[in-house]
């Protein structure tokens, strides 16, 4: 008897069946400096506690991408151990801040399972939840991989495709309880742009670059106990290179982009997200943003922007996001398209 | 005169002698969080509040190996600054847990010291003891190093080999107070298998591995204030390599140990161990573990197993750990003999 | 319209201008454990919070380095981005200690501006301050830098050269409230060697030296906020290497003058830094003070010691901190002189 977790094949999965996932982890100032120490994060709202009281917060939150890493790692050892590929995301939102001392853990509801054509694999969609110590959700997305089938005998199971919103609505959105950038203080936050002063269409290159090294994003791979071994163990892939954590690369990203987008202060809804290319240690990341939507909401100053991010490697490009074939130009990293809320 | 300090040499050692170790150490979040992203480690009391005070904790304690590196490194100025080989441990146990805002320190007796035949070393043992602010003793082991001596012609010491258990005996275990596996939750903790399905002789295979980095032992090794120079310093040593501190490859192997062990929640005792081989940066490193002994405890639904942790390096192997000559297999970097304790 | 920071250039000062720094920072336990694990740091103030509170404070307060990291990479984006050179530090104090859960932010004086003969770049003085929640200014300092202008054509500013002293007096030091080293455990510091015990002239060889890598360096810089790309991006600079922030250089000097100076527990005043030759990945960083001066303290047992540190590469050296041109050596990294406090 083996008592070593091979992971789930797709014959494994069954729509409605529900994964609770294994680990919790109780998140504290322990995480968050180390996410200063990873990604170049300066977003005020989760550097100081001070900023976030004077937005009616009860202090600084964590930040919304640990929580997301942190809840997406938990689901790698049920989900994606045997995937082939990350294919999306979908109707991701944020629906509670998480605070220091909090303890995250995830649990995952299979909504859809469809064989491909060569009987060897098959899609898989999720929808994942993260949950707080008091059952609270705080977090949920719908994210979608291929898998192998353990053996291309299988019966192929009825197709089920969920049918997702292609973005989350603006109304969909959760502010946190009591939010208000009424007496938002730019200066401190580090520039004045604000919700107004940003045009749909509008593109914001955010100019700075990261070489990543080896060590980094294993450290980071591994704070969120994402243990899937491609990035880890030189071995695991036949290129003898370790692939970088697409998570690392949405952090990098997101990170960069706080020059001209210093006041986009929370993300609130994951509306899309694609890998586009593999990220290998050595490669200088950086971003560009575009504005794809704005919206209004019910709390005091406070506005929603809808931002495509997107990372690329090497040189500062053209911001040219596909070739002439339409696919993802080979130094296209990521691009993902998210909801955040701003000072009005 | 010269304010630096050479280290000790044998000479500088008599029976009975207590050093009280420098720099006592705070520990808190920031430290487990940093442990969290040095080594894949996902036991579920070291990682969850809430998993820690269903097992009847007041909550997460710092891990076993926090207390042990840390314990540890403090020694290394006063016993190990002129070491030419670490040789073993025997006796060790955890006596008490560590929690956050704990402030630990270390003092070690010599009870052991044997002038090799050549006349230029000679081997020392201490029995080394971990206190917190309030004194008590925390963690406490034996250990056995082989020492330069300043001056070849100084006369021998009369030899005294200490008498030293094989193995903590079952009787010996400490469990730590209120800890309660009655209702431990499994799907949490992350694996089905309780103490009753493993049986001595078996075999676990821990399947994962990590390739090494040099900026990741160097961070672990300092955060552990060890500040033996063939760690950090290329220049160090002939071959111009840093040797990583063995304790990172006992942290890393039991970490891995997570995928065929994860319920073996808490270290209790360190019965033995050996540094085989030595590990450099670019090592991959691969763990299985062999069940040595079983044996109950008075805590509620708490049995101990004794487990051979191995480490290796390179690819998956044969488990075998010594060649025909008896000596270590050249791969092999680890042979660690603990008491674990698991839910029954 | 482009909403990056392209930085501020030497037109862009006028004297008396009063710059507020973006990002505001709370510090915690988390930053105190990498900080550890970035540096071989020792000194038991800043390890233990029993030793802190034996020595009369309220706890162990963060280093002074986090301090001055913290504070310095705010001003950064503002000072120095279009920074040619780092040119000197002049009157810097540490005046209140900054606690675990402290939130930091900084602000900068025009202090003095001097163009160039060359007509393209000019001087920039500030002095910066520190300030924590409470709006206590908890350090200040003066630094200066060579600043590029934007447009060689522009017209020179009065030349503005501020008069700065050469060393902090001795009476100038602020020795945190309630420090008191009467009852000094000199066995938990680590060394034996007390304020009296020091000469001036005396020379302190640190032994010890750490490799550096490119991902540690890089946390480091991030954890600060510091964003000069030159730290992050390869192609940021003409030889393809990322420059190691100077900081990083002190903080390493700093942690290795531990060894020879384990009793010079808090730093409380920078008289004065040059960062010699630039730090690469892979230079070997070691470190020798001087003893430049003693002073009383009203404080009970405490004296101060006024100390060159001197960061180098490569093997150690003969302590020529000049050629016969009178030029910094090419080996020297780092020439700081600071005032420290040590037990009497």
């Amino acid at each position: 008897m083996t008592k070593t977790n091979p992971g789930r094949f797709f014959e494994d999965y069954q729509i409605g069946q529900v994964i609770r996932h294994a680990v919790p982890r109780t998140v504290a100032e322990g995480e968050r400096a180390m996410y200063h120490a990873l990604y170049p994060a300066r977003h005020a709202l989760y550097s100081s506690d001070e900023f976030a009281s004077a937005s009616g917060l009860e202090g600084s939150p964590m930040d919304d991408m640990i929580a997301f890493h942190i809840v997406f790692g938990k689901t790698v050892p049920d989900v994606s151990l045997n995937a082939i590929a990350n294919l999306g995301y979908a109707e991701g939102r944020w629906l509670k801040p998480v605070w220091p001392g909090d303890t995250l853990r995830s649990e995952s509801e299979v909504i859809g399972l469809k064989e491909n054509s060569n009987g060897k694999s098959g899609v898989l969609w999720v929808r994942t939840r993260g949950l707080n110590q008091m059952d609270e959700v705080v977090l949920e997305y719908v994210r979608w991989v291929m898998v192998r089938k353990r053996d291309a005998a299988s019966p192929a199971p009825d197709a089920v495709t969920p049918e997702l919103a292609s973005t989350v609505a603006a109304l969909d959105l959760v502010v946190p309880e009591g939010l208000d950038f009424s007496d938002y203080d730019f200066d401190l936050a580090g520039e004045p742009y604000r919700w107004g002063d940003y045009q749909v269409g509008e593109i914001i290159d955010h100019v700075d670059g990261v070489t990543v090294e080896e060590a980094e994003h294993m450290l980071a791979t591994r704070l969120w106990q994402n243990t899937a071994k491609v990035h880890f163990d030189v071995t695991a892939r036949e290129d003898g290179k370790r692939l970088i954590y697409g998570g690392h690369v949405i952090s990098m990203a997101r990170a960069l982009s706080f020059n001209g987008l210093a006041n986009a202060q929370m993300i609130v809804a994951l509306n899309a997200g694609a890998h586009a290319n593999p990220c290998f240690s050595g490669d200088t990341i950086r971003a560009w943003s575009e504005v794809l939507d704005k919206a209004d909401t019910s709390a005091p100053g406070v506005g929603a922007i809808r931002l495509r991010l997107v990372a690329h490697k090497g040189a500062a490009g053209d911001h040219q996001l596909r070739g002439e074939d339409g696919k993802y130009a080979s130094n296209i990293l990521l691009d993902l398209d998210v909801w955040a809320l701003m000072p009005k």
